[in-house]
């Protein structure tokens, strides 16, 4: 009796294509990471579940792996920010900091599956603890990283909407609603996809007088550049110490993210902006693919006061952001966004025509030495399946060796998409760099 | 009340700077895979526990990590093989063979936790599945890149001991003991760690004759270079097709690795290595670090005739090596084979002694285009602080720049180790990478 294979739903499992694809952008996030000299960091996956659910409730705790395994409550991490506060303040008296740390890893919750929800996916995390102070440039070094991830990425035109939530408290707290703040930012969270009727309607349902839903309509829906938001706010909405504490904040971030250089094209003030949770305490942002924002924000975060509360007494501020990376490459299959069949496993592939294998790994091993990855085809059953073969793996180039190029200390070099050959010298390989890329 | 952060026993979590030299070692394996045209592979952590379990029985069972979540029956992967095999059986119309995979990921065992066991590790695998006939110049391959993986690595001497399993099983069958195969091979696996005299012992204890254990004895000591090894054999032990066979195989093996310029003191061909399970066919090997020989085999593997027979008919055979990477690594820290300290998370730093950030923020975008790595600190309170910061972030060199810099579009570059500062002009500091390197 065989076993059925499968894989369980709600689990991202890629064709080698696919992958290759995957690899692609996981290492665009992570070499821009590491770029701004953040640390890696590696938590386990399996943790207490007492520690992992220290602070959480709700659907958190309905939707997490857990099980026991001896004597042990274990479950499995549902982000990476609850490891990273369990890291930090069991080692807070070892740490340097501000301690700049990514880490990239699958993070698993066992929601009902529906399409683009995955129950095992990779959170693609980047956060600046500190144990004091942190300063405000910190919050714009982790938009400057965003931008650079997403030009690099190069997927489609973005934009990161910036807000600040000492903002949205002030104003707030002067129409006397502090006590349902975190409703009402849930509502306004969803300005974009429901629109401003709704978000009336919804508004009204918290019980607030239709005085103040105009009040907070004009106030969230003010727009201009960047500049003239920050006018208005100055001249109209100075009506708190909170309020003026988070306007000259994300001043000060726009003005570093103006030195920086940032197109101002990609980042914009937006008071809409929110992030429900009541965990962020100042800067906030999202970002969003222009001509594509039903895919929703592409990258989000901000600042929090208290990384670890629920462990330690300890102040430890921090500021950061996250790429859900297993939906955002579903979304950017599902709207063309990304090619998949254009990529090979290597940048160039031998294929062998003679037994002459000391000469073929000589040629290996110059390649080699340039970086070049190279895939050799030993497939030993005639030219016409190991042609077959180099077509499937989609090198652009392969380079072919027969008795006449060993003689002659050559190779063969075949573009596949042309069908042009040209022969090259075995001396002169140094430059074949240039011809492949 | 608190939660008290912990993380379980058992559970691999490095400092920053271990975790900067563990990604260092994982990044040459992985660049290593890649660079010989293989493609990533990612399976999910989490799998039916009836498809991982298909082959599986014994030790596996008791040590894997299984649960139910709602009607289902899951477990953790316990190694890459089978998802491996489940993976090339569900799709093994659509994949192009020889399918060439690499994947690194973690996997776990709720093994009894003891110095060096862990129970959530990282496996770095890399194997080639055929359809049908495999190629020999696979094994080469796969041997060539455990040679360049413990190059790079440069942890220390290596040697990559190489059998054939058809020789070993050819040689049993003569002296009509193949139904004591798998016991006796387990014994000969042990030879170095437990020496001849206890090999007799636990041989006898299988019920073989003395003198037949005499004849093993001889047979799995035989010693010399490869050649003479090849020699006796030819010679000696032609004993039928099956010992003839494995005798072609590894000769041709070991002819390519010469082809291939693989110094000879870095792979012997060793009739002591048996691999005991049963899975391998053909070629197998480990790889021993010369004088650590205490830490076992850091890297093992071989040929196998069946990847996935519980799942499907295909014959699926294929050639494969793992690297047990966390292991290895706590191992190496055990033996001081790795030092920690000397590594940074970027190649300089910038400390800025003044508020001209566009400024500053040139110099490091000149660094960024370079592909230096810059950790820029924007700690805010004088520079003690930021220098001690400099200090513990372990970077060799740091830039200072303060208004005269500014004013006269230069950079201080200082050496953390020597002190030694040298001012640099603005405009050469494309030049940089070679001083700082």
């Amino acid at each position: 009796m065989k076993t059925i294979p499968k894989t369980l739903s709600g689990f991202m499992e890629l064709y080698p294509q696919e992958q290759l694809v995957f690899e692609k952008l996981k290492n665009i996030i992570i070499d821009t990471y590491k770029s701004y000299g953040f640390y890696p960091l590696d938590t386990p996956v399996i943790e207490y579940s007492e520690v992992l659910l220290a602070k959480a409730g709700g659907e958190t705790e309905k939707q997490i792996y857990r099980f026991n395994k001896g004597d042990n409550d274990l479950s499995l991490r549902f982000d990476l920010t609850v490891p990273l506060a369990k890291y930090v303040s069991m080692r807070s008296n070892e740490l340097v900091f501000p301690f700049k740390r990514y880490q990239v890893g699958k993070v698993f919750r066992g929601e009902r599956p529906q399409k683009g929800r995955f129950r095992e996916f990779y959170q693609c995390d980047i956060d600046v603890i500190a144990e004091d102070e942190l300063p405000l440039k910190y919050d714009s070094e982790i938009i400057n990283i965003i931008y650079d991830i997403f030009s690099k990425l190069n997927i489609a035109d973005f934009t990161i909407r910036i807000n600040n939530r000492k903002i949205l408290n002030g104003f707030f707290k002067y129409l006397n609603l502090d006590n349902k703040i975190t409703e009402i930012l849930r509502v306004i969270d969803k300005l974009d996809k429901i629109g401003v009727e709704i978000v009336k309607e919804e508004l009204s349902k918290l019980d607030i007088s239709n005085d103040k839903i105009t009040e907070i309509l004009n106030f969230i829906t003010l727009n201009g550049t960047n500049d003239e938001i920050l006018r208005v706010l100055k001249e109209k909405y100075n009506y708190n110490e909170l309020i003026n504490e988070g306007i000259n904040e994300i001043e000060a971030v726009l003005n570093d993210l103006e030195n920086r250089s940032i197109p101002t094209k990609n980042y914009k003030f937006d008071l809409t902006i929110a992030r429900g949770l009541d965990y962020y305490t100042g800067t906030v942002y999202e970002t969003y693919l222009n001509d594509y924002e039903s895919i929703g924000s592409v990258c989000s975060g901000g600042r929090y006061e208290n990384l670890a509360e629920y462990y330690t007494d300890k102040k430890l501020p921090g500021v950061g952001a996250s790429i859900g990376l297993t939906r955002l490459f579903s979304k950017l299959l599902e709207t063309n966004l990304i090619k998949i069949d254009d990529m090979s496993s290597s940048d160039i592939m031998i294929v062998p025509l003679c037994d002459s294998y000391k000469y073929i790994y000589e040629i290996n091993s110059i390649l080699k030495n340039q970086n070049i990855s190279v895939n050799i085809c030993y497939i030993n059953k005639g030219i016409k399946q190991r042609m077959k073969y180099a077509n499937k793996m989609k090198n652009k180039y392969i380079i072919l060796i027969g008795e006449d190029e060993v003689a002659k200390n050559t190779i063969i070099l075949k573009n596949m998409i042309s069908g042009d050959q040209i022969e090259i010298e075995k001396n002169n390989l140094l430059n074949i760099k240039k011809i492949i890329e």
